[in-house]
């Protein structure tokens, strides 16, 4: 068995935990958090130890009734690998902490590439993770783009990629974030960091995106360009894509127009938290016209990092190789629409 | 075991079908559905038998390889209650559907008090429905304001009641609702219809309501004063509330600014959707000045009414009163956050 | 001639000064900025003389090729009357400035009420600024109250007055404000602050109030309920509303559902920036049940407070009486629809 | 003088009604509208005789007090060339009251090319006009797309263009439209008609487009990437678009980040309801890598056809060729930023 903590428990960090909680191979030995909110409260519930991440801010939970198993010392001491899932930028703040106790961390896409030893997405480069302490989980929208990529780019080889990332502005529960009505190229300078983010991936990937921001909360949406080198039908492209287990083609008969029917699908089917860890690519939207391919797909930013982390635990720990990984996440989490 | 069949399986009929699936006393004969969407093809991995609800498209049914068990009026034939959640209006015109084969029917908040023998909330008024054949839930907004109003009544006695009701302009996956970005006072004249619809329970009641709608998806906010008969503090009143068992005191400490946040919270929680059968009242709101009682509460409109149709069942059916009846459907649902 | 001097060139500085360069017996001194975009720009396209707000930043303007008059401080020597239309609580620190140079100012809702003698409102307390040195125009949503109070209070005495208040979230080009998808109670405790903000123009007013906010920012709207001393009815309210010079009655006729055809009917009207100067009631809503008055009321943030500006210059500077100012303000302004 | 009537008073008919009144050459003899609406009120306040468009509605305007000029067939009897600005479809239902009357007509973006003899933008095909019945001037989208091809075409040669359009979801006053909080792929098949009907303008284009739907109300967002055929820089490809009279780069000390701040400076600069007749594209988003030109630009669906509107009537009655037209409406409108 596996041990591992959860250092940073919002929105990725929580998913994290559960799904580690959900592998046959791994114990969560606790989560850290700062301050005791409706999220510390659930850990608890659902007796996943909690650590004071922060120890001046321990007594908040005291004052919150909400018991904490120590400090996030203890955490890191006791844990195999860590996932650090706090806000941007403070992971490089926890590098050292992990350092000290000698624990492999993850981090997540809002640290800088260079922090780590690699970036890491389970279907195009588990093995480039084995053996290394430092790794960073790329970004959800660099995900979603790497595991179109990664089938693409062996099938047929891509000349280049072209990507229009149209961004919710923030989670559901991110009340102080906008726009609330307008559409915002961002960044407004082209091409977007996101690009780069690929090529940590896929170094030799020649790609451009261009990033916009828009009042929706559900999920990021790419209008995506590949001019492949062979040729291809838009039905093989259907197939391909189909055939891999991380993309979910969405079929038309469902008669899905955008991210709120997705999620009432995802949470109709029990999913929890609606959570949509698969890129959702529109059937009909596949299309292909000389050398060009297009195609809209919808990503969900709060879990589809989720099963890349829990690869990412083994790959660290070398205690499984990439298929064997991604099967076992896959069944443990009930992956597949 | 009373047999329940549900037409009209949408955001409302499919929360009433699992929920009466969760019932120990209850077992689901069927659904029936007019087209082959996501929705219907959930019902039948759910083992829901499917019905067709208009003939002429059972065909559809085929054509997405959606296996039929039969016509809408087998399932009515069959059933004990019926449970009409089909789109406003409708419940009118199937009325003589369910006459015909005798059949007691339930319907839901969009038809007209009059096309019913009683309108219902279980909390208020369960007794009145005591055999009737054709009752209506109340709709979202109504049963918000009823479990509101009737601990209240009781307790103190109400002089008025004035409420502002800031709806959410459709729900999350009615993608051609609007608006986008405007508050519209709807109806534009005072008071609206939802004040007389409360009278439907509290017959002697003094209430005015005024509507407006907002470009939101996920919960209706209600803006509530009541004046009092008698003395009251908000601790008092705070008391009352938390101690019924359909209204949700929002603890200050989980520091949850709206709806966003309270989903999230219900989601992490594990219910089922998201959903928060329960009023969701900011703890923090409940104020008294001279008799004046404020508070704000969040209604979910997709879930609320689902609770009050399993009681309703049981209340035509006269198969509990109300007390046994809100405690078998509360235990089975697992209401409490 | 008055001398005016604007301090802070946003939302609100930029139509105080338009305003003021429109009345007969004022002249524009003078801007002061802080940062050179594409307002600053306009100011100078304008001919109105620009002045560095902050001494540390002048050479950004020279960078941006954005011609200077000079340094606040000379802008506030030369102004017979400083308007303060900085963000809250910057109008505080600048308090100093204008008592140095011996220059009345005035400041907005922004600020606290105990910064200043008196606050302000053209309508209801015009005389209590005479001679004053500091004077606060209160906000968007507290002139848009005093504006109903008072011709009900002259007429029919008001027992109590309660106000929802569903706020904007932010003015259309503030990006970085949400929430995007929910209705925020805020504050999420009752009595609002409006309410008190309210007495400091109706020291003895019995008033309620509670807000919200929502993700659309064009218009706040007010749902409000006004019990009255004396017997109405809603005619004869409506009549009252429409004698008043600074609250336009939308005649059912024109159509219009909510703030969208509000701005479009001011803008097809001709209005500068489409603004709306006066509260917008909807006549339709205008309803007396018993002793209780109800209505709704859009508030446009951006401008309502700009033709009380105008009228603070006057009170201060004493050169008219709150009639003979009012005439001149509306009349400059084009004021009524 | 051209008598020019109207036909379809909203959102682009009142707007090409007054653009025709502030042109030196024109006349507009009057406008047909079906309801009187605060837009009819405007209407016969701005002097403009207004004709009823649907017999049978006439009395509604008595109803309202509001003057009829007579019905829509005198006003096509008296004008040289009349404007169609009916909702879509409903152009191509009055083609043969024109036809009647021997009126060339001019159509908007929402009809069927294939109602008219040629589709229309002033930059690209002015010519193609010249003495035809009818003609269409091709949608906002269209307009835009087609001012970016035209000089680009020019200069580099295009291989082709792939354009990502993230479209509003309804203009500021259609409160019924939606989404509220999604991001919707539409149509959600590749290519949208968007690249179809830029061919009617060039007929030899290379060009995919793919369509999205957003909560925004304010302006379209365009992703553009333009495969050049000669070898461009950004500087190049900047100085061009600068040096168009309808595209207006916005400078990047303007601090401008999305359609909100675009359309406050353009209120700021006076615009008649802050239209932006402009394709606006963001300067710093210019760029070139290798053969592919990237940038963004906005686009004013409720303004940006009016100019071309303009045109189009001198087009097709032959008094002045593309840069006479071109540089007399822009002088009357006062184009540039
Ligand atoms: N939300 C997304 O859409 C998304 C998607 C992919 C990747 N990411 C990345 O994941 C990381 C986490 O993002 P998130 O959205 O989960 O953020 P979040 O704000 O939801 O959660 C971060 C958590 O970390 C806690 N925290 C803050 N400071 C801490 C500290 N010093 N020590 C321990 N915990 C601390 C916060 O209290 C919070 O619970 C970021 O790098 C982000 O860029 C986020
Ligand atoms: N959604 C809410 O917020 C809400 C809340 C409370 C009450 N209600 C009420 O519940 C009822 C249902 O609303 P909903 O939101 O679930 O609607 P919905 O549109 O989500 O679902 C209605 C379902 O009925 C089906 N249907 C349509 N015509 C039918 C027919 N002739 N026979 C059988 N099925 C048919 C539709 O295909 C759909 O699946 C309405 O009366 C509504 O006013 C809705
Ligand atoms: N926008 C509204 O809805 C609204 C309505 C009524 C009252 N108010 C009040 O008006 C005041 C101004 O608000 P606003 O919306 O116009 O803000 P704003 O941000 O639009 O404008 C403020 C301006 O002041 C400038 N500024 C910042 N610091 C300064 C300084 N030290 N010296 C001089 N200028 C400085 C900023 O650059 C900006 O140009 C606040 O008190 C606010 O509460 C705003
Ligand atoms: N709004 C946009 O964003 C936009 C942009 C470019 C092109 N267009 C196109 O312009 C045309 C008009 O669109 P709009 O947005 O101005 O619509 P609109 O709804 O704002 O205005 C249409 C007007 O026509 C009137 N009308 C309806 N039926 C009529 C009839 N039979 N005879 C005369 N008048 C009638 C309506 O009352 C309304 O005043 C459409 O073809 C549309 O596709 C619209």
């Amino acid at each position: 068995m596996l041990s591992v903590g959860v250092n940073g428990y919002g929105t990725i960090g929580k998913r994290v935990a559960d799904a580690v909680v959900a592998q046959p191979d791994m114990e969560l030995v606790g989560v850290a958090k700062t301050r005791p909110n409706y999220e510390a409260g659930r850990a608890v519930k659902n007796g996943y130890p909690l650590y004071a991440a922060i120890e001046e801010r321990a007594e908040k939970f005291d004052a919150a009734d909400i018991d904490l198993a120590g400090l996030v010392e203890e955490l890191v001491e006791e844990a195999d690998v860590m996932v650090d899932a706090t806000p941007s930028g403070i992971g490089a703040e926890n590098k050292s902490l992990y350092e000290e106790h000698d624990t492999p961390a993850l981090y997540q896409g809002g640290e800088d590439a260079d922090l780590v030893d690699t970036s890491f997405n389970a279907r195009a480069n588990f093995a480039d993770a084995a053996g290394a302490d430092h790794v960073r989980v790329v970004s959800c929208n660099t995900t979603g783009l790497s595991r179109l990529v990664a089938p693409l780019e062996e099938e047929y080889g891509i000349e280049k990629v072209r990507a229009t990332l149209v961004r919710r502005g923030g989670d559901p529960a991110q009340t102080d974030r906008g726009p609330i009505n307008d559409i915002l190229p961002n960044p407004r300078t082209i091409p977007s960091h996101h690009g780069p983010d690929v090529q940590t991936i896929f170094p030799d990937l020649a790609i451009d995106t261009l990033g916009l921001k828009v009042p929706a909360t559900l999920m990021h949406t790419h209008s995506i360009n590949v001019s492949l080198n062979g040729d291809a039908t838009a039905d093989e492209v259907r197939e391909l894509l189909e055939s891999q287990s991380r993309t979910f083609v969405i079929p038309e008969h469902l008669d899905i127009d955008g991210a709120g029917k997705l999620k009432e699908f995802a949470l109709d089917a029990g999913r929890p938290r609606g959570d949509l860890w698969e890129n959702c690519i529109w059937g009909e939207s596949i299309s292909v016209e000389g050398d060009d391919l297009y195609l809209f797909q919808a990503i969900h930013q709060e879990s589809d990092v989720v099963p890349e982390n829990v690869d990412a635990i083994r790959a660290v720990a070398e205690t499984a190789d990439a298929d064997e990984s991604i099967e076992t996440t896959n069944d443990a989490l009930g992956m597949g629409l």
